[in-house]
């Protein structure tokens, strides 16, 4: 199956998208945006970063994919992205994580699954699957609508995340290589299927078959696709308090290692998971993908 | 009457500073500590931004003043100082804006007064003289407690801040010329007795009396006392919403110019009053404290 989907431009058009709030940052706009989803059949925000060069013209775009408990606020606030990106002329586009207000029994009992917890998949079991869809949302409607309403080139794409955004950035860049041509994580769940985050949210949206899993699980598709774009740049904390429970790097450095897939897995000496590590070396991440795009 | 303070460091040695939250963040630590105030009389919180360099020396130290509604929480994780700050050895003080907690009747009631409004200045009318006393609490105690536990060299200190926190800083350094070096401020509130915010806070705290509402207004104190200090730097963005009926920036460059006290005045085409402005010219300011330190 090949999940690498085409543009379908007529979609967004149909769609309305509101502007929540509009800041100039660094030279450029920083704004929020709100649409109806018609995959999460909600109304879903997304923070826009357009740098000073897309006033004249269309500027490659990275996507930003938060982790848990986050909304699309987290990055805009506390990345401190938008100074490099200015420079570069990168666009980045910071969706929220999970569709929000659908009232579905248990959505908001635990931080690590449904709300703020959508684990960037399409849920295959009840009541999730009617739309914790956000594997499709990211992929397919938002970025249609951003490709259709933003001055960004959509054939100049990349993906980058932290944490369970990390997760989502690696599996959506991996199934979807000619639409995402650059891809790097802060510290990302390298394998759901064998943690806890991952097992609970991967049994709760698409049930116990664990080979339905490996759709979504970056060292299960690396074996299952292999990775033909630019190395993988990954960032690691050493004092992650979740590294050795729940992210697990070495899983995705063995697997790379022996498929011979390029890694550059930098393990960051003293440094946890907050954003105070990944404003540390957002630069660097944009600088790579840059070059990339 | 001269306000500038002489440091008295067996003070702070009797008190216990607690760690709450410490990360890595450019090669340097972002803390958050906490301490028992006498001045508040309450737990308060401060932030604390250590450079690589402070590992080995003491470094300079700049206090920064937040806004309206702020904890110690707003700078540190919206300002994006830390990178420059590790640059230049700059430790970065990031203090609570009030007293929190002690069930003064009206306290919580409203945005601009009370909780998170302590504009800087130790009330005179009950019942707020007992503890919202955030001027000498800056200027004495906190002062005391990071010259003496913190790897900083009070001689080097210097002072700025956003909106109410920036009219904190201009009056701080204008009362205390020989303590704070440099000052520096994003959209402050040049003169509290001309704005609804200031008069609202300074009759609150001070009584009708306007003349006892000179020592706290930045304007007032420059024709009182002049400034012989550097430059005074001041960015505005011209389209914050509260530019012209609270922040009037023309009042401070009116007594600057008649006085011949030197003032740069950076109207930032565009800006608004938010975190994306601050973050935008944070590096100017810095560069700008480093050289006057």
């Amino acid at each position: 199956m090949n999940e690498d989907n085409q543009l379908a431009p007529g979609l967004a058009s149909t769609m309305t998208v509101t502007t929540v709030s509009q800041s100039k940052c660094f030279g450029g706009v920083q704004s929020v945006c709100s649409h109806e989803s018609l995959e999460t059949r909600c109304a879903m925000r997304f923070g826009v970063y357009l740098p000073p060069q897309a006033q004249t013209a269309r500027v490659p775009v990275l996507y930003w994919l938060s982790g848990l408990t986050c909304t699309e606020e987290n990055f805009i606030v506390k990345a401190g992205a938008q100074r490099v990106a200015a420079e570069l002329g990168l666009a980045i586009i910071a969706p929220d994580t999970s569709p929000r207000g659908l009232k579905i029994p248990g959505e908001a009992d635990s931080y690590d699954f449904g709300i703020a917890a959508g684990f960037y998949v399409d849920a295959t079991q009840a009541p999730w699957s009617h739309a914790y869809r956000m594997y499709s949302y990211i992929t397919k409607e938002l970025f249609e609508i951003v490709s259709s309403t933003l001055p960004v080139d959509p054939a100049r794409a990349g993906i980058f995340g932290h944490s369970m955004g990390g997760h989502g950035a690696l599996t959506i860049a991996l199934k979807n290589p000619s639409r995402y041509k650059s891809v790097s994580a802060f510290a990302p769940i390298v394998s759901p299927s064998r943690c806890p985050w991952g097992e609970k949210a991967l049994s709760g949206y698409l049930g116990p078959n664990r080979e339905k899993w490996r759709e979504y699980d970056a060292t299960s598709l690396i074996e299952d696709r292999g990775w033909k774009g630019p190395t993988l740049l990954v960032d690691q904390g050493t004092q992650d308090q979740f590294m050795e429970s729940q992210l697990k790097p070495e899983l995705l450095l063995e697997v790379c290692k022996r498929l011979g897939i390029p890694l550059n897995l930098r393990m960051q000496q003293g440094y946890d998971h907050s954003y105070y590590f990944i404003s540390s070396f957002m630069e660097d991440h944009l600088r790579f993908h840059a070059k990339n795009l």
